[in-house]
This record gives structure tokens, sequence and C-alpha cells, in this order.
């Protein structure tokens, strides 16, 4: 799921890659483990350097293209916040929402625990609506913010959370508008034949 | 709670700052909430920028100094994946286990819940530990990685998950070791008071 991510920062920033797919079993091997100590996807390498964590990645592809981050300072500073808070102030709800109502929907703590979740991204969503409203994005521009934050905007699409509000709607449709987007939607579509 | 990391942070970097604490009124307040959108603490400003979101802040205050942060690129990107490791690899899964045992302990389902969650701390735990195994910091030297990862360590203090483990507790005895640590905690506990 996260690759999609990286897929798109990278249609973004104009930079050329290689996908390589990795099977569970890969994942749990030694030699992914020490490039990815959780056995996540996606891990990354280029010249430079070799990582892990999505929203590292993030920041590493953007510190190589204007597309994503802006050259200065506080405007750098700025799209990392909004990265971080699409990763930890809104994700980690949406998470928790997804386990009760798909990973552990047989649990018989799921359904009692439901209220409780959505009440929590409802709460993020709203304040995040609120920062959004009357603004085209999150800053002044397109950043790496705005690509992290619709990633994370896509995950609860077996609810109306997202869809139903009047702001974050129009604004995840702008995102995915976005033909960088596209192409790697599609790209990461194909691989799963 | 999450001021601590940014105190740390601004002790290790040896830099001049300013506490103002908030009241819970104030945070709700749309001037703060200007600053911070989901009403949370720490927001953080300089001359150049005003932010919020801790691991964001931690970054920003890195830039500024080579303590928290290497100086060449591949090295600031390890640090930064470690920091993005613990706020999104780790950190949801404690709050998690804190959710149901501290927040919501009263709801019912928060016991039938328990197991699941402390399965899921202790598998990101284990990964952690696996690779911190023969090693004194996440990386080759301290970085804004050890820092957040140990201020994420230090949540679950009502259990003897991190004390238990004979890993982890030391890797966490280390960095709480530091002077910097010592001096921000005082400084927090006296805020307190």
């Amino acid at each position: 799921m996260r690759d999609l991510r990286i897929r798109w920062a990278l249609e973004e920033a104009g930079l050329e890659y290689r996908v390589n797919l990795v099977s569970q079993e890969e994942r749990l091997s030694p030699a992914y483990r020490a490039r990815q100590p959780f056995s996540q996807v996606p891990a990354y390498h280029d010249d430079d350097v070799t990582l892990f964590e999505s929203g590292a990645i993030m920041l590493h592809i953007g510190r190589r293209s204007a597309a994503l981050l802006p050259t200065d300072q506080a405007g750098q500073a700025r799209a990392t916040a909004w990265v971080f808070a699409a990763l930890n102030s809104i994700e980690p709800f949406i998470m928790g929402l997804v386990s009760v109502d798909i990973f552990a929907r047989e649990e018989p703590w799921a359904k009692d625990s439901r209220p409780h979740w959505e009440a929590m991204v409802k709460k993020r969503l709203a304040d995040l609506a609120e920062h959004l409203d009357g603004r085209k994005w999150l800053e002044d521009r397109f950043t790496a913010g705005d690509l992290m934050m619709a990633t994370v905007l896509r995950i609860p699409r077996h609810t109306d959370l997202v869809t139903s509000d009047r702001t974050l709607a129009p604004y995840l449709a702008r995102c995915e508008e976005r033909p960088a987007f596209q192409k790697a939607l599609a790209d990461q579509m194909a691989s799963f034949k």
C-alpha cells in the first residue's frame, strides 16, 4: 500500500526509478530486514543512501526536487510539518478504524470499540477540514505534505468519512487529479497483475 | 508530554529558548489553532518559521545543530528515518496500549482488546531490539532519531515492556543519562509546580 506514496513522489519529482516487488517471505529475510528493520514496504535506496519509512523517503526525494519541497528552509519546514501531521496526527487513528473494520473485524471487541475510533478520526478530519477551508493546498502551493496527506485520506475508502466532507472531498480530488498520481496509481495497479 | 522532546532537542543543540505554557482553554482558541491546527502541544516558532508536529520541530532544530543531525545528506536521511520510525512505526501501537490501559480503561472493550495492542507493541519492540542488538545507538552516533525513539520508549512506563528487555532497557538508560535529557526533564517537572 505505502509504495504508492513513493511512486507518486518520484513521478512528481520527475526522477527515474525502478520498482522491485518483494514477497512476504523476502520481507522476513535477514537481508531485507537489514534494510527495513520492521519488515515493511517500502524500502528505498539510491547511490547515496539506503532508507526506510515512507515519510523519510518522501523528504529525501523532496530535497532533490522543488516540485515536492520548497527550496527555502522555512517552506521546507512547513511542508515537513504536514508530512508528520499526516503520519502521526491522522493516520494512526485511521489505521485504528481500519483495524476494527477490516483486519480485526472478527474479534469480539471490534464492533464495541468502533465508535471510539470513529470519533477520533472525525475529530482529526474536522481539524484538518477547518485548516483547509478556503485553501487549495495545505500551504500556498502543492508540497510533499499534500501528497502524504492525500495518501492518508485515501485509506478509509470503505467509509464516507472523507467523501462526504465538503472540504476534504474536493481537496482529495484535486490531489488525485494530478498526472503524477494517476501515473503512479496505474503503475501500482499494473504491478498487482 | 510531547514538549519534553523539544526541550531535550534544544538542550542537545545548545540553543537558547523560552517555554510558554498553554492552558487547555488557550489550546482551543483560534489564535493557537492558527499555529497548531490540531490544538496539540507543542507548537514552536523562531525568527524564521512557525511550526507544529514534534517530528518536524525536531528536524528543524536538527538542521541548526550537528549535535542532533549529521551534516551530510545521507546521515541526515538515516537519522530522519528513525524519527519517523519512532513516530509512525512504534508510537501509534504504544498509544493504542496506553489508550486501553489508561484513557479508555473504563470502556467495556478496553480489557478485551488489550492483548491485540500488547502483541502489536511487542512485535515492534522486538524488531527494534533486534536492530539495536550490539549497537550503542540506532546509527553510528547519537542523533535526533535516538532522542525521538527514547521519548517514545518512555511512554509505556506503566508496563515492563521496555524495562524488562535486555537490549531496550540499557539503550533507554543510555539516552536518559545524557545531561541534556536530565536538564529538560528537570525543567519540565519544575513547570508542573
